[in-house]
């Protein structure tokens, strides 16, 4: 630690700021897959999808080939209220692990919702504001996308109805009263509020609910309500288009103190926060320009990536979305309880689906008790306690750090660090108290589930 | 809001970050008065004071005659870790309340204590750690402060005993959480571990706990233990000066824009973050090189300044520690049990009693709930949730905006975000249930607990 030249925390300047999201897609060959209709199987159009979404939304889901859509004013300047993140040289921790390694993190934790969701929910409360909307609806698992939308709702004066799984609602009430602060509605998914919820209650009277749950019940109320659409925080090509400011400000960073990235770490739920981090590097890399490393992290309890299948699949478990082509568990598959944390999604980004096909990034799988670990040691000489979900990217940053301590070599690593875990203390008691387990589907569990994919 | 010329956060580079504390009393030309030996009533010697703080922080404690202290490097580089932090422009707060008044807020929050107590936490173990200490004890309230040693304890490999003041320790379990993270031990007070605390329950069994009562079993556990001193996050001399690195930033912040402020606003417990910000500010008008208006904000339930006595009197419930001339409520004084959140002690920094007591700053003491409207209406147009601690600076600061609109002024306030409130969402859940209360002691209450100050 003698000396450094570059800062413990490199921060851009608001001018610096991007200006304009990065379409990855648009430096794609082949592209991602089309959404289609569920009914007729053929892909979807802008006024199919005008019941569900915003307008100016459905056209940046569709477009995969403008590469730079401009960044609204309004939104700029609320991204100024919390942004640009930091991106964090990890000294402390690469002395703790006495690793030649150069460690890089771009934190996302500092605002109230407590993760990088912020991006993409001011964008999107911003456009249904624009179309004179008088709410959304959403779900969230974990609650850091509710909440980043409750603040949204509020600052832009919309109403927001949150459907959220039901058992981090009950793990995690505090979340709950930060939506109430902001002037949301909180509805533990699956409910009576819904057609898809009674059926799902009726069918699995115990269930714990999910994402794909909760996503049902969001959508039918915004389709059944005027002046209401449906928001979502991942998996679509919109969110990542909205994150790709959390990549371009990590390269701006990087490209200041002339830094190049051997490897790229973030964790991979539905795949809102790895797309919008590895965004630039992955566009460098399809077009010739670079070469980087690119590590997806998902819990070995939901791993969509390294054993689902690449096929279309239901967005939700009411099989009321369109249907989506991604590696997939099957949209009836629902993580263990004792999961913890988001990334429970069963699906992944198609856009990421595709890159992964195409071998272009890679993927890792990591039971949570492991994960926990590397959460505690982080935090222990970082400062920063991580949310569960962020703890997925710390874990495999360490592993491959402690590879460079073995061959010698001082590789950059750069990794997503997308929030604070101060509303998973119920999880860090559990581990604290050693009685964290770890849940690994079964073959059984997964052919059960993929059973049941759409026959396209 | 078009286009501002400042910033939304004004940030410091690194090499901007203060080098040195400042120590306001060496400006002082009536110094605060000494802490008394309460057997003798007469000065504390450094010597004394050796079985229960660690030396260095004796000779911080007792030296008001120095204006710099050299912040060294270690402390510096953990400092990098979390700070500089932001002072933020309110663009979105002052367009709220369609105010000309500027506010600006120095934002401590941004760190997983969740406050500016990491400043002082961070200094007092390193200097626990060069002292070659095991240890150190102490007691929290609201938790944030107990947080923020646990941290720095595991930064530098110290054990951290933790005393929390029963209520918060009830109502905030998921602080507790934190505070294992980081390794340390944390006691519900008052406890059966320790004499002292045996006696209050024995006294007062159902007590919910005091500031002053966690504070005297610390101390005991640490003079009793070998190896362990006692710290403290607030009211002291020692804490005061470190913590004036936020105000040292908050002035390098304004200075570098030319922003003269009108008025100051801090919230006030013991004092220590008032203390801090307000210190290079106060030092210009105890030089008489500038004037401002500096404002005290202390809870209608626990109004030490507005209603307290200046006095000697006992800094503990259990009257082990020395005695403080501050202003008091009485060492007795415990809130109501409805008062949330922290700024709950029965006393007030010496160094602050003293300005206070010659007219150079103002008080001004706030009910609850309009505490938390306030806190609520920032959060939904400033983003950030904030403590109840801060809310109440939020509080009168929008006050003072308010009172700009009404007469045209374009003043220019700054006051300190200590924190966040992620860990006081039960507060909140209260307050939108419409079940928070308001608490203002009698004047029979207050008479009854001063009528015990000790006679010196």
């Amino acid at each position: 630690m003698s000396n450094p030249t570059i800062p413990y925390k490199i921060y851009l300047n608001e001018t610096e700021m991007p200006k304009a999201w990065y379409n990855l897609r648009a430096d794609m060959k082949v592209k991602p897959a089309p959404l289609l209709n569920p009914g007729t199987h053929e892909p979807m159009k802008a006024e199919e999808l005008a019941g569900v979404f915003c307008e100016e939304l459905i056209k940046q889901e569709l477009d995969d080939t403008t590469p730079f859509f401009e960044i609204p004013e309004p939104i700029r300047n609320f991204y100024k209220m919390y942004r640009p993140s930091p991106l964090v040289r990890a000294y402390c921790l690469e002395e703790k692990l006495q690793t030649p390694a150069n460690i890089y993190y771009k934190f996302e934790g500092n605002n109230t919702s407590g993760s990088h969701k912020l991006n993409s929910a001011i964008a999107q409360a911003y456009y249904a504001k624009q179309q004179g909307l008088k709410g959304v609806t959403t779900e969230t698992g974990a609650g850091q996308w509710g909440t980043a939308l409750s603040m949204a709702c509020s600052y832009f004066g919309l109403d927001c109805k949150v459907y959220m799984v039901k058992v981090s609602y009950e793990q995690k009430p505090f979340r709950r009263e930060v939506m109430r602060t902001y002037g949301a509605s909180v509805t533990p998914s699956p409910s009576m509020d819904t057609a898809v919820g009674r059926k799902i209650l009726a069918e699995h009277p115990g269930t714990t609910g999910s994402l794909g749950c909760a996503i049902s019940e969001a959508v039918e109320v915004a389709t059944s309500t005027p002046g209401y659409r449906y928001v979502l925080g991942s998996v679509l090509n919109q969110v990542l288009l909205h994150q790709s400011v959390i990549g371009l400000e990590t390269k701006a960073a990087l490209d200041k103190y002339n830094i190049k990235p051997d490897i790229i770490i973030g964790c991979a739920g539905g795949g809102s926060n790895l797309g919008g981090l590895i965004a630039p590097f992955m566009g460098e890399k399809l077009r010739g320009e670079a070469d980087y490393r690119i590590i997806a992290v998902e819990p070995a309890s939901c791993p969509s990536f390294t054993r689902g299948t690449y096929a279309y699949d239901f967005c939700d478990t009411g099989m009321v979305c369109p249907l989506a082509k991604m590696y997939t568990l099957g949209s009836g598959f629902i993580p263990a309880p004792n999961h913890a944390g988001g990334l429970r999604y069963h699906g992944m980004s198609s856009t990421l689906s595709e890159l992964y096909h195409q071998g272009l990034m890679e993927a890792v799988s990591v039971p949570q008790t492991s994960v926990f670990e590397a959460a505690e040691a982080f935090a222990r000489v970082e400062g920063i306690l991580p949310a569960p979900e962020s703890s997925h990217a710390i874990k495999v940053a360490i592993d491959e750090a402690l590879k460079c301590k073995e061959t010698g070599e001082e590789k950059t690593i750069v990794f997503g660090l997308t929030g604070t875990g101060y509303f998973d203390m119920t999880a860090y008691e559990k581990f604290h108290d050693g009685k964290m387990t770890d849940y690994i589907p079964t073959d059984e569990d997964l052919q059960n589930s993929l059973s049941k994919l759409p026959v396209v």
